[in-house]
């Protein structure tokens, strides 16, 4: 039998207790120790004042997961937590990527509330239909790449969550993908842009493909793009699943 | 001020408790009633037992929508409920649809964890990247634009989450689907097939697109297609974020 710690890669949904799974929480209260990229550990610390954090800093991904294997193979057990869903754009990937097969070291991977969840369901209900979730950014993706998924995404009249779209490095993307979607989809195609979702000083507006770079957009931001079908009503996103073809109300 | 009750649309994950969070928790337990889908208030009826639970069959959701908004104009608080996240092809669009501008009813919506995303944590870390949902049901889309979803989506080596796969009246769909990938990716792509994710009775199997009509797909199941830079190992399912080229580990 392994003496081996067991590794838990938890996603922790935007933040508040609120928002976490049961589970989420359980697995990290009942680890000996949490690790996190610093913003994170500094939503969640308070919930687990009994419990050792350790943060590290941004673009430590790779070094993070080393860490979190040694502690494992010391017997220790370790969350490992990414905001969000872990396996959405998070650290299950890169977990699973660096345990080689005769570690003999059981991962477990502890959905959550996405950021595009969270968003959607502070304006409305924007994705009730298929839809992409689209990363703008270049750092680890070819733009060419990028590009063309959107080009595709727009083309489809896909609902589009972009994540990441701006950086204090990077400001130039957002207005590509917004030419892009223009091409193929209406100028009044509801935009709505949330800032924040379900963390302090969340923020949002409902605007129009045409007005979307009128307002701030940071690396903080999720902007969701609707379909051809989607308006708005009451201050709410709605993009309709298609009842009313079905059943007249 | 209005004496009218509150309408929570709540995603209560997959169903068990510990995949719900806090926050739906919450708002099932304080609500006066809890509305859904037979199959959804059977999974969450024993942790609610004080609390009235009203159930309606399939297709039935502008009904069981307008039942809602009945009893929060008799002043009740009503939580309707979802699988997954309701803002996901799930019931907060219809409310929303349903409710009039002059009707003072305010409404909520709580996200939960998705299928995509529990089905994900299940298999390993297949959506570290860019991903499209789409669902397979031609009840209310023509398939003619699902087709052509698919066919976007295989272009741009999307990862792709499959709902709604197959049904008792629909069984050729998942094979023109599996067509249309085969076109643009490799018959060697990973494919997760997951059954009741978060349920009992949760299956899967890790196979290839080529071979992922030899296993059981139905209604409950989510079909996860891998992008070009999947792979499988210690029988887990890992779509590469892309730090291998940025670092070296």
């Amino acid at each position: 039998m392994s003496k081996n710690g067991k590794i838990y890669v938890v996603g922790i949904g935007p933040g508040k207790k609120a928002d976490m799974t049961f589970k989420a929480y359980e697995k990290m209260k009942n680890s000996d120790i949490i690790v996190g990229y610093k913003t994170y550990t500094d939503l969640i610390k308070e919930y687990f004042p009994n419990t050792e954090i350790r943060s590290s800093s941004m673009m430590k991904e790779v070094d993070r997961c080393l860490e979190v294997l040694d502690l494992a193979k010391a017997g220790k057990n370790v969350a490992l937590i990414s905001s969000g869903d872990a396996g959405i754009y998070g650290m299950a990937g890169i977990m699973y990527e660096i345990i080689n097969e005769n570690d003999d070291i059981e991962v477990e991977v502890i959905a959550g509330v996405t950021a595009t969840n969270a968003a959607a369901a502070i304006v409305g209900a924007p994705i009730m239909h298929d839809y992409v979730t689209i990363s703008l950014s270049n750092l680890l993706t070819d733009w060419e790449l990028i590009k063309k998924r959107l080009e595709l995404a727009a083309q489809g009249d896909f609902i589009v969550s972009l994540y990441n779209p701006k950086s204090k490095g990077r400001a130039t993307q957002i207005a590509e993908a917004q030419k892009i979607m223009l091409k193929y989809k209406s100028k009044d195609t509801p935009v709505a842009i949330v800032r924040n979702a379900g963390r302090e000083n969340e923020e949002y507006e409902i605007t129009t493909l045409e007005n979307m770079l009128d307002f701030e957009i940071n690396m903080l931001t999720i902007v969701l793009i609707g379909n051809s079908n989607t308006y708005v009503k009451n201050g709410k996103i709605i993009t309709p699943r298609g009842y009313e073809k079905k059943y007249e109300y």
